[in-house]
């Protein structure tokens, strides 16, 4: 299995996620967790962050929930996603967590959830389709 | 109708187009193109362009597609989409389409494909479902 | 709202479901349970219930979940649904629950699941986008 | 490559599709078509064919459009779709076309239509992703 420590590289390598200010909260098996603050560079027309932004943090959550229950010498690719949105991301800050529903041999899938900062309004729910590639390292 | 001027104002609004150096190359009726130069601040782990990101223009390219068949005093919503991921998103720019499938009075379904900047690839396709609102104004 | 009993004569009107050997097993406020046994004249190719007919009955649970939340003169359509097959449907029974996860006035997102029997594998899980529409009685 | 025979026979196989009217129309190389005359014993509560019927056929589609792509020795499984439904299900024959959009050696991404009667009408939208898997035969 994929340790703690190669998830957090990999993030890190994510420079995306720097550009946009997201942060990998916590990783457990299974189950990880990206924070998002509101910025104005994020936002669509209405002022909330872009659903695509919320897409980004809410994909790499599952996609990492995934790594951390891939075999070592695997990584992962997003096959596919749906997002419903349930609430404009009018929040200080996002709540992405990633959680893996069921985990094969070649694919995973996962279940995301985007909440606000104080976890009381869902924003978004996502279900993604990800599969374990070996690496050539 | 939502004129096309409207639309590119609108878009000219969505401040995270502008932080990921988005352009809206031409607006049709029904049918919206925006494109985005490869830059490293996109990437994911691999070095492509992170699958949100893709995901962000094409969302934007469907919206706006939405919009130019929208009432006059509407403004649109993404209610969902599903996106699946064809290729590596590894080009030079990608070229983001929006067409709208159908459109109704509330809801308006949207078909949006990302292409590399030759469009010989299909690096994404979406299914999108789009709210119309009255806005305020 | 549409009290249960408008419900479950909804269900009664949906002649599919009788065709199939489905039941509606259980109405609550924003959660429905349909289960269908399994027969011979429901499988694919493997011998298993095809996911068209696990879907139905999940489309079916959502569909009503959402009913029981909508105002009375108003029926529901299914304006989109995306599935993951976790499972084979290899099962004596399937029970399918829908539940809301978010209802509005004209939109409800619910979320769906397939179990087994025995209710612990997870076959499907949908998410679903309903809309409300007044009746012309 | 599984020839044309081997598709027809798998179809053959599938119990739903005798039990509902469909019939395989035709099959070429990434293109599958399946018709279903409308039946009363297919219906919802308004008098349309049910969507999770109008699924079976175009999941079944996109099934075996990814099949006449797949080795010899592979079958196939939905993981996936989303279904977008733009219409009612108001025809005397519903003719549902599946094709592959891109085949790869594990996952096969194919695009289902759902038209009418005479093909005038987009009943359904389906994207769906398509696992091969090596038969024991």
């Amino acid at each position: 299995m994929n340790d703690f420590e190669n998830v957090k590289e990999s993030f890190n390598r994510q420079a995306i996620m720097k550009t946009i200010g997201a942060k990998m909260e916590s990783v457990e098996h299974g189950k990880v967790t990206i924070t998002l603050p509101f910025q104005d560079s994020l936002t669509q027309q209405h002022g909330y962050i872009h659903a695509g932004v919320v897409t980004s943090i809410v994909d790499s959550a599952c996609g990492y929930a995934a790594l951390t229950m891939a075999a070592a010498d695997h990584d992962v690719l997003t096959v596919e996603f749906k997002v419903n949105f349930l609430k404009p991301a009018a929040a200080k800050r996002l709540i992405a967590i990633g959680q893996v529903l069921q985990s094969g041999k070649t694919l995973t899938v996962c279940e995301g959830t985007v909440y606000n900062e104080t976890e009381d309004k869902v924003i978004a729910k996502m279900i993604a389709t990800i599969m374990a590639v070996k690496t050539n390292r």
